[in-house]
């Protein structure tokens, strides 16, 4: 088996702290290390460093190689962010040519996001090694996650008949791909218990996903044939770069799977996962770490009188609440926000009119 | 007619702007210049800069000859601050050995604190002048002010009988001062009208305030007698040094105004006073300039969806504001405080915790 870490996220949602130059995954915020040096750690146990890719784009790459320190992890560098299928194309081309060590392209590969948290690695571990099993065979594997709340900023899986049994436990045939329902229908999937949220981890052999490529998105698999022919020579890098110039940003899911007639099934995954989508949702995540009037502090703060708050710091400054009740404060070395816990999904208007900066 | 300007302020109420080696007055909180510079430039329309002295603490003493930027303002250093009393008799003491130049000492001089508001400055000029007049003959002046609120944290000013004519005003005699009241009092004395908020502001003549710091407080006097002899001699900072080691913290109100036997009239102030004594009281005042969601943004801000706020800055840092109402945000270059408006008094209490940085 081998892992690919797909690291090419912009990260608007956790500005201040996240930039275009420092998207979420090279934040410490769901622990101390960077959620990219947590998905690294958790890929080893699935597959040694040297069977593992990170892609993820130019402006990232030295920010990178520091993570990686010495490790020896392929980086495969897309001139700009095509979306997920183009990502996986590149990570499943350099499989196939033996870019990466060892591995052959009827293997396994696990695509892994670089900035979700996964809180029982060991299950983890388990579950993606029985869809490892199944993908062998030519299937398409995605692992989707039991809801507990009415989430309107997800894909959902609706699950269909009993495609098998791994780990004591059925896997399902996909019936079909929801984009994000409104809340009504996501309340109607969180109660009809046959709808998964779509992590966005998916298993399967590259000969497989450049064989639904080629079949789903011909331009794109035209476009990989072409950087095909230019790995290991000095054309390798204009070649990537004039694909990557034509080629359609698109999703996975959208652009092959939700279309594909291959076997796609999908596994109910058991631990722990959040997308870490807003500082709201990581104040929930780390909630057993707050003060006793619900404070999480993650900076070097002063609070009185303060309930339910997350400070949030990169720098050595102090941060002093008083009174305030609900925020999300967020210290940087050049600005600062301060807003309502409930508002952090609007955060990225403040990353638009900041950009650049 | 001379000025004494009391720029002695520790500042702990505008934390984390202000803190001991930048207390209150040297902020540009209330408009572009300081709070200093603008007592300075109302001292003008009174008296000429060399007839104007500064007593303040040893830690301010460069910042002020900044301020002063060539100025012929006399200097007056406490070796530690030891309330109005010991501040007010020094001046003094100065005028009347004449090293403030060409002043005698049956001269009015005017006290004035250096970190108080007044919007009307021609009013402000005017009304100090009619005071000198009275307190040329000996009489102590006091200043009160008009209140619009059950404030509590003011010393009051009981008005008794009409004591003359000014401005074709009546002026009052002081019946009694009172400390700060408890809440119900204070609403006694705002529907009562013969209460007067007690402005700090006060004119006599350094002869009529050095007899009455003789007869009310013989140590300070025994004090400041030692101090006139070293005038002008090596020995002067040392007898300072000696004498501010052991003399009585305490205000010229209590030590001396309370208990004098002279002559003490209330001078009715109508000039818009504020002693803008938190980032409440400072919104307040400024109200004027909010956007029309009621912000008020003295530094650089994004603000969307937030009401009533007020953010002070003095980085060149943004400040960004979402969905947040009625809180003060301040900015500064090692620490940021985020605190409800209405809890804007309790802010000293991290002056406390944060003492020494």
């Amino acid at each position: 088996m081998f892992a690919v870490i797909m690291a090419g996220g912009s990260g608007a949602r956790f500005w201040p702290a996240s930039r275009e130059r420092l998207p979420k995954q090279f934040l410490a915020i769901t622990g101390d290390r960077t959620m990219l040096e947590e998905t690294l750690a958790r890929a080893e146990r699935i597959a040694p460093p040297d069977r593992t890719s990170i892609v993820l784009g130019r402006v990232h790459a030295d920010l990178t190689k520091r993570t990686l320190s010495g490790k020896q992890v392929e980086v495969l560098v897309e001139p700009r962010g095509r979306n997920t299928a183009a990502c996986i194309g590149l990570a499943a081309l350099h499989a196939k040519r033996g870019a990466v060590r060892g591995v052959a392209e009827d293997e396994p590969m696990v695509v892994l996001p670089a900035d979700h948290f996964i809180a029982d690695v060991e299950s983890f571990a388990r579950t993606i090694r029985a869809a490892a099993d199944v993908a062998r065979d030519g299937a398409i594997i995605t692992l989707g996650i039991a809801p507990n709340r009415p989430e309107t900023g997800y894909g959902y899986i609706n699950t269909g008949a009993v495609g098998g049994e791994s780990l004591e436990q059925p896997y399902f045939r996909v019936r079909r791909f929801v984009e994000k329902p409104d809340y009504q229908t996501a309340l109607g999937y969180l109660s009809g218990g046959d709808y998964l949220w779509n992590s966005g981890i998916f298993v399967f052999t590259a000969r497989t996903i450049l064989e639904e490529i080629k079949a789903c998105m011909p331009e794109l698999h035209e476009g990989l044939m072409e950087i095909e022919r230019a790995i290991n020579t000095p054309g390798y890098g204009a070649a990537v770069e004039r694909v990557y110039g034509r080629i359609e940003s698109i999703s996975i899911d959208y652009g092959v799977i939700e279309k594909t007639t291959k076997p796609i099934y999908v596994f109910k995954a058991d631990f722990g996962w959040s997308d870490v989508g807003s500082w709201q949702a990581l104040y929930e995540l780390r909630r057993a770490e707050c003060d006793r009037q619900g404070n999480l502090s993650l900076g070097d703060s002063m609070i009185i009188d303060a309930k339910r708050n997350l400070v949030f710091s990169n720098t050595d400054r102090k941060v002093a609440l008083l009174g305030v009740e609900d925020l999300v404060v967020v210290d940087t070395p050049d600005a600062v926000m301060v807003a309502r816990l409930d508002r952090s999904q609007d955060v990225k208007k403040f990353a638009d009119q900041y950009r650049g900066r």
